[in-house]
């Protein structure tokens, strides 16, 4: 993409609050969230002031703009960074308002079919891991999780799914009343009593942010769930689409999402200092499989997806680390 | 002891009363509501009735019913039975007031005497397992546990402690209060959190409730820190005088006690049942040592303590199951 206008204030604030409640939003699951994204590259398209309605520059930079705004409020979620690098790669070539325009909203089209496509195959897969009668453990709130169970229970299986608080967000209840209200029934407890309840599940399920060697990015807690399921020997899996594999550069963003302090404790004494990371990391060894719409894949299928070479558009290449 | 007389409901409430505030405090370790027990025995012995003040088994009585109102309150607490043991052991064959106050008196002093001794000897071997520098693991909240810590940064020792929350009492902030105010500096986050901190971690520390053949018993989320620690090879040590071993029996007894389901989560939704478990259990082989006023007992170790049998005062047998 060739050097582009830079926008004023104005326009990078109104960027900015659109963006806003996606990084206020800590209860939804990565698909959700990318089409509240969806909406707002929507909005983007219709940013262009009076006087400037066919400034073709001026809109390539109010989406790149917006690319990277989205990017910044959730560094995690690999579904954003592929939402926002498929619109800009579409239109770097454009050259006329109304082009960008075609090609930006033939590109939040694809993409919204490709997650809704992908979270079905998904369910068919997961379908055939949820024994019936049995008990699931569902760890924090993932879109695609609650599809899954949800598309399993309309089909006539019957199971009960556990799942704990997921502080402090607290997005185990959010998937606990969803569930619920599809008529699932539900156990609920605390994060740290997962050993009292782990034993008696056939399998856990989890979402995740984003893939890449060094494993599984997903809330906090993901790890620990992990290896207590590799002690109790209950099969974890991760259910994916195959757009959350990432560079291995860009999986360490995640490390970037410190949330505050006051979070933990607002009122902690002198001498306490307070740690609220929003993530951990789960080596693919520690869980059975991600279940992705490519089918279920086991650590020795996922080099392909590894070493795939991901076309990241030059606006969204990450800045080499100084030292 | 003989066919005792039964107590009148105003006596038996006056003792229930006095036992309440250890049923409601959630947030002392072992040794300190031990210390509280000990005033309970002490009220108690002031509980005849005029006109019966030289009512020998009416006394008995009492601080027999108080022995039973105390282990009720926290059925999981061992050192709180073997108060209530040791004192009516004490007073089986006394026939007089005088003899049972004096007794019960001698038993207290001689058993809060045992703990402070059993503390200290604790502290001088925990103090060898704090590296200088280094972090050290510390879960829920254990006088014991407190005591080695601020005994060894008093020693001059100077290292950093990372403790969580305990949900949902938050015991783990109490700790973190104890600790920074007595000049150790300490982090603190979420459960969940642990495998975010514990890496960086060289010895992980926590108290225990009872300890049996099946392993020790602890605040819930005691068993994920267990599986952490093996994972990321921290040692964890269980500090506890061995006045906690207990009968395998009435180690069980930890799984009455189910806390209110409000306090998982107060307004629920229909659908969702809430479990609220207050222990777990820690097999002996996640534990890399048991420092006790007896040295730090290996598994290997525990045998005679194990098999020790245990003087039970016919008044608190357990019943058997039902069938």
């Amino acid at each position: 993409m060739s050097e582009l206008p830079k926008l004023d204030e104005q326009l990078k604030a109104h960027i900015t609050t659109l963006a806003q409640p996606i990084k206020d939003d800590l209860l939804s699951g990565a698909a959700e969230i990318a089409l509240r994204a969806i909406t707002v590259f929507q909005s983007a398209l219709t940013l262009l002031p009076d006087g400037k309605k066919n400034d073709a520059p001026l809109l390539k930079s109010i989406l790149t703009y917006t690319a990277s705004a989205l990017i910044e409020v959730q560094p995690a979620m690999a579904t954003l960074f592929h939402l926002g690098n498929d619109v800009l790669n579409a239109i770097d070539d454009a050259s006329t308002v109304k082009e960008i325009e075609e090609k930006t909203n033939n590109t939040l089209t694809r993409f919204e079919q490709m997650l809704c496509d992908s979270v079905a195959t998904i369910a068919e897969l997961a379908y055939e891991l949820i024994e019936p009668g049995e008990l699931i453990f569902a760890y924090s709130f993932s879109s695609t999780v609650v599809s899954c169970l949800l598309n399993a229970r309309a089909r006539g299986r019957f199971f009960r799914v556990v799942c704990t608080e997921a502080r402090p967000s607290m997005e185990g209840r959010k998937l606990a009343s969803r569930l619920a209200s599809g008529g699932i029934e539900v156990i609920h407890t605390f994060d740290n009593a997962m050993g009292l309840v782990l034993g008696n599940c056939s399998a856990a399920f989890m979402g995740c942010d984003c893939i890449a060697r060094p494993g599984v990015v997903n809330k906090v807690g993901s790890w620990m769930l992990a290896v207590a399921c590799r002690e109790l020997k209950v099969p974890l899996y991760a259910l994916s689409g195959t757009e959350k594999f990432v560079s291995d550069e860009r999986l360490f963003e995640f490390e970037k999402h410190e949330r505050p302090a006051a979070e933990v404790w607002d009122s902690a004494p002198k001498g306490v200092a307070l740690l609220n990371h929003q993530f951990d990391l789960v080596p693919f060894d520690l869980l059975s499989g991600l279940v992705t719409e490519q089918g279920i894949l086991k650590e020795s299928d996922l080099e392909p997806y590894l070493s795939r070479s991901q076309n990241v558009n030059s606006a969204l290449k990450l800045e080499a680390a100084s030292c």
